[in-house]
């Protein structure tokens, strides 16, 4: 049984996407994504399940950074988790009685319309996490009377859900990944995404219309780009890439070693099946035949026969 | 005397940053930016300063967003302020005696060596801002003995700078913008840049590739790139452009009219100088002459002289 | 009547071309392009048709140096000949008479197969032209027996056509354009070729590309580029290109203007109805009403207006 | 001693170039470059010179025409000759004698400034080549008291050269290429060309620009571009290239391997040493060495190794 560690504590999404990716782990919750990773790096953990972005808040800066700048990890799954807010009162409290409401901002933003049409003057305060808010509701003399969360927080914390998916938008989504020290990849399934992180040898004009077309030139579709601050002043950053892929595949190895060559470092993350189940669209230029058959022509050539 | 809304409360960094701006402003502190934006948007205010990114931490994505989404506004100004943190107590508070310090998440990461250093004992709670931070520390009977914030609001709050400038780095910087209402833009000055958002009309593969060779075929230079999630789903980006020059040039021009060809929507958030005062290099097929005499050409040979 | 110079002497294919263009010319043959050509800058004559290119054997580069370099002038139209080679010959000759054929190089070259298998034991002869061959063929005590050359050919020098249409390929097409002296130009008609020459300001790596991406970035497709020597010794070139619209197009006129700015010398040689009458196909992002449209935006935004 | 073809008769410029080449050879002049090229397809001859092309005329385009479609043969030599004509007349032959000159056509244009001035009454008669043209001058009661040749020339028929380097341009210069059966290719010399012929698979908006981008990605300079008819009606073309570099070279070995993917055909026409002795600047990202690196590091990366 894998000891997976995840952004705890007990009761958070990243708990409920661990449980779908793997049901029978071992699950380590951890104070932050940092505290996560290390549990892998350090073999504490064989693995981690964390967020890395969100249909409506974007990226997850920390994880962004913690893969590009801390000791190397390799993701090797992924997954898009809808996110369902629940309202999680104790045992026997009504609607009526919910006076004071705690959750995480992020939360409060997402269910302002709920709160508004339904709790219109409830107080809420500011949790530091949703499954946070959960917990401190769920003690008795607790001086709130509902949380907003997951509803796997109540489970955990013996609350009751008195309104399921509360949310304004019901198509809100986070893309957990699951990561583990570098080994073995996950092998291609013809659907796969690549992850990887770039920083530029020099910071020149057009350095990153160049890399685009290290890209573009093997037929290599990108599905996200990112920019994250290098740290040495404003206006320098480096990139974050998902790509549609697998690096075992002719096209993606050619493309990334041409990013390897140009920038000043470029950082796999992994290839991984796509949580979307979207098969890649590959021209026929870029087929794996395509460069076999390129590559046995050229070596023709190369003898001197034509 | 302007009225100018920022992020309050009194004594953050986004008031030392307005103080730099418009030292004679009427400052108007306001909770969160989206508030401190509204408040030009509805009149209440004359113009607002909030910060727009950070050389650390990266973009501010309520900023961001607020510009995207929001009633459109102008960025009139710019300013990069180092972040230098002080530790602050009530007067006659020793080093010794610091047992609890009370300051942003932020700042307790980019200050911790110091805090490891100086304070190896001392129990260290996250506050909202570091502001509110200070504010709390001068309350008689604040269970905390001292703040990290702004020298600034020491001042506000009657606190002692008892440590100056703790930031493990000391290069870190953040980048306020001032904005107003939509009007005269300011004018040229041969050190200025523009800020776009630019949502895709189809999020088709190249796009991107598309969108910088619009820049790079007239000669104008990124100097930033921010993808923020539109919402409707993880896959789905708008962009945050930064680069080089004034709407008024030609180039500029051009390549903004070619975006607003290519995309579903642009929008302009302004065109200003650049605070670190760099002369735009512009090569000698783009600058408004060459564009002038082209369009001269043009005209004649569209005349049929040659 | 006007008075149209061509590349004669008379029974050529430009004078067939020139006769479908222009019915009711008053024809002047001339010895060479040039001298059609510098017959209309003199003011000799009020155009003239020469040939630009041929399926078979390429561009005729006479009359591409002759555009570039000489007196500047303007394709006013085009049209696409099929090249139908008869066998001539003088009243009452029979097929089993014809012992010495003649005829132009080309000629024989694109009639080998029926020269072979219908007259193979006949000697054939270089002529300068195949108008000339006819001519020559049609003095009585020619040595020669038959010519190979257009029907016309035959109208004018009283030869009987023994056979037609006898090129190996049925498809050969010859493009002659109509030129004037600078003027007016033919309006836009949706199937429109424009024709450029383009000389480089400095022949660095990459001139070709960029030149190419001024066309792309605007959706303005190549049909045509030839590379020229500049004189100046190896490695140097200029280039012509065709390509698909009108300079009264705003995405054509914005390309030029590019390739303008970008380049030592742009030499516009004239918009013209294509032969073929293909109409063409405009992306919506380029259209004459998008450029209009992100014109107006600009204006809007660069006076402040959002 | 090996047996070389070449463009006849004796004493063209053709011969100069062979006998600079390679002046041991046995020469054996054939009619026409179709011919040379022929006698090393059958194994008559061991390799051929021909012209490729001048920096006045442009390609030779039978040249061209025969590499792209005959018999695939290897380049394995440039040469970079000037073009200095010689007026040449049988011994005794005086200036004041001289009434009638036979030359070739492209010696008349380019020798027109010394006819002017020099011989202002003489009679100029074109010829099939300036070898002919002297040949013909040689013999005894010829109506021509002079040719316009290469000195080679005068050497092969008996002739005096009255005048030398009389062409208007002092720098005008055929580029001729020594070509062999395919077999083992020259060595890299890091001052190397490589050639090719490369036809469309589909003639899309675009394909020149992909093409281009495929040398551009991996660094790779061209020195020439020359598009000719496929002989498929207007409109159709294939392109000759001419760039730095030797396909052993792991830069050129990728730029071709990505045309042959997106093209119909690629013809590797030979990597041999630049005439011009021009050592390539190769940026340091597209060195062998960072290819080689990059190989590498895909294959740890590839192993799950970072």
């Amino acid at each position: 049984m894998p000891r997976i560690a995840y952004l705890g504590p007990e009761g958070t999404f990243t708990e409920e996407a661990l449980r779908l990716m793997e049901p029978d782990a071992d699950r380590m919750p951890c104070a932050t994504v940092g505290a996560a990773l290390n549990a892998v790096r350090s073999g504490e953990a064989d693995g981690a399940v964390v967020p890395l972005e969100n249909s409506l808040e974007g990226g997850i800066t920390t994880t962004l950074d913690e893969f590009a700048w801390g000791e190397p990890l390799l993701i090797t799954a992924e997954l898009l988790l809808p996110v369902q807010f629940s309202l999680l009162a104790r045992p026997d409290t009504e609607m009526v009685h919910i006076k004071r409401v705690y959750t995480h901002p992020a939360a409060i933003t997402q269910c302002r319309g709920y709160i508004n049409r339904e709790l219109p003057d409830a107080f809420v305060v500011s949790a530091p996490s949703t499954a946070a808010a959960a917990q401190e509701v769920s003690l008795p003399g607790s001086p709130y009377d509902a949380a907003i969360a997951a509803r796997i927080a109540g489970e955990h914390y013996g609350l009751v859900e008195i309104a399921a998916n509360i949310g304004d938008r019901t198509d809100t989504v986070t893309r957990f990944v699951r990561v583990a020290r570098p080994g073995t990849l996950p092998e291609p399934t013809g659907s796969d995404r690549t992850t990887l992180v770039v920083f530029l040898a020099d910071d020149h004009p057009g350095a990153l219309l160049e890399m685009l077309t290290e890209f573009s030139v093997r037929g290599v579709n990108l599905t996200r780009i990112e920019s994250r601050p290098t740290g040495d002043g404003i206006g320098r950053y480096f990139f974050h890439f998902d790509f549609e892929g697998h690096v075992a595949d002719a096209r993606v190895g050619e493309a990334i070693s041409g990013l390897h060559r140009i920038c000043g470092e470029v950082r796999f993350l992994g290839s991984y099946p796509r949580a979307d189940g979207i098969t890649t669209q590959i021209k026929p230029a870029t087929t794996d035949a395509a460069f076999t058959e390129a590559t046995t022509w050229l070596a023709q050539i190369r003898r001197g026969g034509l």
